[in-house]
């Protein structure tokens, strides 16, 4: 059957949840116990349902099952696609007491999160991420949403699943683009509160880009262990959290301004990252030497260092100013005191963005 | 300057806020103290703007103050209106410690409170409710949402306001069709759980209908404070919230049937009471006379007694099948067990529903 690798707990009190890591489950495990109602509405798209589809309904004996399936990619996360989830929802009649299950990557599951927040003003959902961004990333944390023509994940909720399911066979039909992007996320971690795991990571990177059954599964554990740490702390993103968003005001405008979908989100937050390391030089925070130890990391992973062709200073300033974290129109940037020690802060030169801006501008 | 007639707190925990009645509060009340960040948005409709924007504007003096002025009527009550909100939030930059506040109807509210739920995943608002309807029924509660194609607010969150401004003045431009749709879930009240309030209203029936300012101000007071009540036992409308949905069930069948906007909420739910008290008579929980009572005071509010030309036993039946209190598609509705005393059952004859439909359809 199943080979189970790693389970956590993700501590929020009375909304906890376990993310069960493992090799074959999908198939096999039983995620029925995490069913209170009699339906299961599975969310997924066409890529992933010709996949995985027969198997995630496997996980629900019993249960009265439907599906909907979703188009592929960043460009459908929004309302018009999100609204074929409601319209499934209710052509088949699901009550409250339904159970989402979101089958695929970021997008499908920011996408059927945020239909569960809101169908009937909120249902359970149920995660199964098959990407490995969408398992060290959208696993924890609860947010989901959808995006607005004016900027990224404008429009959503927060909204903790009942358990998450992470197969990690599921990478096996992962293009390798897609693999870089998750081990951006995966770095970050390291990155922001991690030295120790950075370590981990040098050693390790080229069995997790060969997709090491076993590298895989410990790299997805300490990524969630990590995020759940930080969200326990920061349920709703008041501190702490933030720093979750290393490189990503960077990355948000390089994706915005590329047209979604055509960076991978962990591209944009790889450059992002480097660009957060050379402004933290910059202001004096970190050694020149530490910055190229994490940028050597990170284009080990795969990932770009530049940002895309044709973008200048002044379209990431204007994209940058309607960043989320922004406090009455100051950006805030998420910056390393040292490598492993990320914090958020709005206290930088003006002049010391600008020219990080110019040296990855083209 | 305002006349305060009455105030008072919805008891929500960590989320408990003031409901503030009185006359002439719109242009002299100050909310900043509501109002954490720098900007406000006031959310209305093209109706309400021309007579109370400029006063609500008022109420918040030294804030950025935005506004979007959506079209009037239910049949807007949907994503493309919605995303009219997030439009405007976007375009002028408002940030996540932005404060929605709600100017108009119940629709407005809704629309509102769903957008302050979801924008950035969540903002705090204010509700200034401007019709009988909103003042006694969205002030408490934090409901909001919006509709879909196969049924109304179906598609929604659980958001609180952080205060309710409801000021008497604004009911004196309010169409007497409108009052008196008010007054349906104003009876409501009494017929679920305060069988003394009935005795009141059948005293100032005829004072409410000609917008006595003291009279309306207690019946507001009233039902705020029963519908409170409720919401406090059960926040999130897990038991014994859904008696506030008496008459609700026939009411949105009606509604739908109808087509959104044709018959006004307070309209098909003061005929979906009468549907509700008859069921109760022949299922034996109520008196004949009682169902008189009950009839005599919905009718005296200028109610309507039928369901629409031309809808059907089957057209009921089939509309209230997705109806959000269902469990495994059993519809449940809530009865009177006497009059001021509700609760939600699925166990009635089937026989006797049907016999209800006919009663009230032609």
């Amino acid at each position: 059957m199943y080979k189970l690798l790693k389970e956590l707990k993700v501590d929020l009190g009375e909304r906890s949840y376990p993310i069960v890591i493992g090799s074959g489950l999908l198939g096999s495990y039983d995620l029925t116990p995490w069913v209170s109602g009699g339906q299961v509405m599975i969310v997924t798209n066409e890529t992933v349902a010709p996949l995985y589809l027969e198997k995630a309904k496997a996980c629900f004996p019993g249960k009265q099952i439907d599906v909907v399936t979703l188009p592929d990619g960043e460009e459908y996360k929004n309302w018009q696609t999100l609204n074929l989830i409601f319209d499934g929802l209710l052509e088949k009649r699901h009550t409250r007491h339904t159970t989402l299950a979101a089958l695929g990557g970021g997008v499908v599951g920011d996408m059927a999160g945020f239909a569960a927040a809101c169908y009937q003003r909120g249902v359970p959902f149920i995660q199964i991420p098959t990407t490995l961004l969408s398992q060290v990333d959208s696993s924890v944390g609860g947010k989901t949403g959808i995006n607005h023509p004016l900027g990224k994940n404008m429009v959503g909720a927060f909204h903790q699943p009942q358990a998450v399911l992470i197969d990690t066979d599921t990478l096996g039909t992962l293009p390798a683009r897609e693999v870089s992007a998750g081990l951006a996320e995966v770095i970050k971690y390291g990155l922001i509160r991690t030295p120790e795991f950075l370590d981990w990571l040098e050693d390790n990177i080229d069995a997790l880009r060969a997709l090491d059954t076993q590298a895989l599964g410990e790299a997805i554990y300490r990524s969630c262990e990590c995020k759940a740490e930080v969200v326990s702390l920061d349920e709703k993103e008041g501190g702490l959290r933030a720093i979750l968003n290393l490189g990503h005001t960077f990355g948000h405008a390089i994706e915005t301004f590329a047209g979604y979908g055509n960076w991978l989100h962990g591209e944009a937050v790889g450059t992002g990252m480097m660009m957060a390391a050379d402004l933290s030089v910059r202001e004096g925070h970190i050694s020149e030497a530490d910055r190229t130890r994490a940028d050597a990391l990170i284009r080990s992973a795969g990932l770009p260092d530049k940002a895309p062709e044709g973008m200048a200073e002044e379209d990431f300033l204007s994209l940058m100013a309607v960043d989320k974290k922004n406090v009455d129109g100051q950006i805030r940037l998420v910056l390393m005191r040292a490598l492993g020690n990320a914090w958020v802060t709005a206290d930088y030169a003006p002049e010391n963005l600008r020219a990080t801006l110019k040296a990855f501008t083209s």
